[in-house]
């Protein structure tokens, strides 16, 4: 049973402020839930329904955190999706986790995203990124929030083992790109290279843009790849871009092919 | 100004049910419209609010077309999006749009989809398929339907171009393959052979699975080449899986790759 007020404050932070202020946030669902415990993640309190008891009971929770039973009311009222799985849990918001310093190591292949928008398009990009081996993304301030309940989501986990990192993007590129000049910066962009048979370094930053104007010109300007999925067919008819995550999956699976 | 019953009419089409009772679809926003507009599709009716007044007025709008000025009270009654676009159409479903006739041509590459269920992977990928020139994609009858709101949102307008065709996927492409022994049919599965390293033909049926439980054994035992997209670092740690939507691109961009 859940007081009214833990009530309110859970079923708040699906909102930015909220999770910042209480410096708290929600995951949903049994495979989220794993990933999160066997992460570095500090959970304070897990939620079940009566019909998730047994997932509770039987994960060998550490006992430091508070395990509530839930109904299937006060579960709906907290969760974000559609049709709730009955399952949540409440993490703390680790020390630093929104520290904007990041430092490049050489041969790394990271991702710096220009203000997307769709929680889907950024959880599925970190989700990619995890399965390409990227250990860090760096995100423009404006890029959506990875704690948003969607972003998790998407991710499936891989929230838990990519760093996202918020920054001014185009400052820490420029000074990224200052202190080291032979630094490969990629841009995605529509009239670049093609990408299958462009040869370029197998490291460096790729720079994917926001979902409707794409990369910024300040960005473009810094590139030192400009690289293009070729469309097929060469049909004036086809869809005019790729979705973001799309495109940014493409373009890691053909970085990643080519060093293999 | 629109009746009551025409709001509650308009309002019901994210349902598929009241689709097909009314053989009618409801496309939101000024580029699908205007993808809609310049498809073969019939526009019965062309509902605006005040401020996207211009674009109704500006567009060479065909007179055959019903124009309706609406409230923005009436548009968020009918839209299905968080924020509504001001602009949105009905459109009659064509004939013979469901059937579930398909011959396959000799050297295409077509895409199969079993059992697909969130709204926005069925439409990113025909927004993907559209890009790497996929003409023709089957569906098994469980899959969303290509209707759906939140399908048309993500397509982008390739929904126009992209003819999706419902079937007893098994039953089809075992027809297929009876009829065409040498027909190449691609299971995209989690321990098949590396996708970059193998050699395979660069048109047939590339099968793609559910979300949660990719393709089933029927699919993958009549499969001639089992694909794998390799993970990068070998980490037992990272992601058990991409996104299908994901996947599919990955899939699509590394054939057309091999064959350019």
């Amino acid at each position: 049973m859940l007081s009214k007020n833990k009530i309110k404050l859970f079923s708040s932070l699906p909102d930015k402020k909220s999770r910042i202020e209480n410096n708290i946030f929600l995951v949903e669902g049994e495979k989220m839930i794993l990933e999160l415990l066997s992460s570095g993640f500090t959970v304070q309190t897990l939620l079940f329904t009566k019909k998730m008891k047994g997932f509770a009971l039987n994960n060998n929770i550490p006992s430091s955190i508070e395990l509530i039973e839930i109904s299937d009311d006060e579960a709906s009222k907290i969760s974000s999706q559609k049709t709730p799985q009955g399952m949540m849990a409440v993490a703390s918001i680790p020390d630093g986790f929104y520290s904007d310093s990041f430092s490049f190591r050489e041969n790394n292949l990271v991702l710096a995203l220009q203000d997307i928008q769709d929680p889907g398009n950024l959880g599925t990009i970190i989700r990619t990124a995890d399965w390409f081996g990227v250990k860090h993304i760096l995100c423009s301030k404006s890029t959506v929030d990875v704690l948003n309940p969607k972003v998790l989501q998407s991710t499936m986990g891989a929230v838990f083992r990519v760093k996202v990192v918020y920054t001014d993007l185009l400052k820490t590129i420029r000074e990224l790109k200052e202190n080291s000049s032979s630094l490969p910066l990629f841009a995605a962009i529509l009239d670049g290279n093609d990408l299958y048979r462009s040869t370029f370094p197998l490291h460096g930053i790729l720079m994917m843009g926001n979902e409707s104007k794409g990369l910024s010109e300040e960005f473009i300007r810094l590139a030192t790849h400009k690289l293009t999925i070729p469309r097929f067919g060469n049909s004036i008819e086809s869809s005019e871009s790729l979705n973001v995550s799309i495109a940014t999956a493409i373009l890691l699976s053909e970085i990643r092919r080519k060093s293999m």
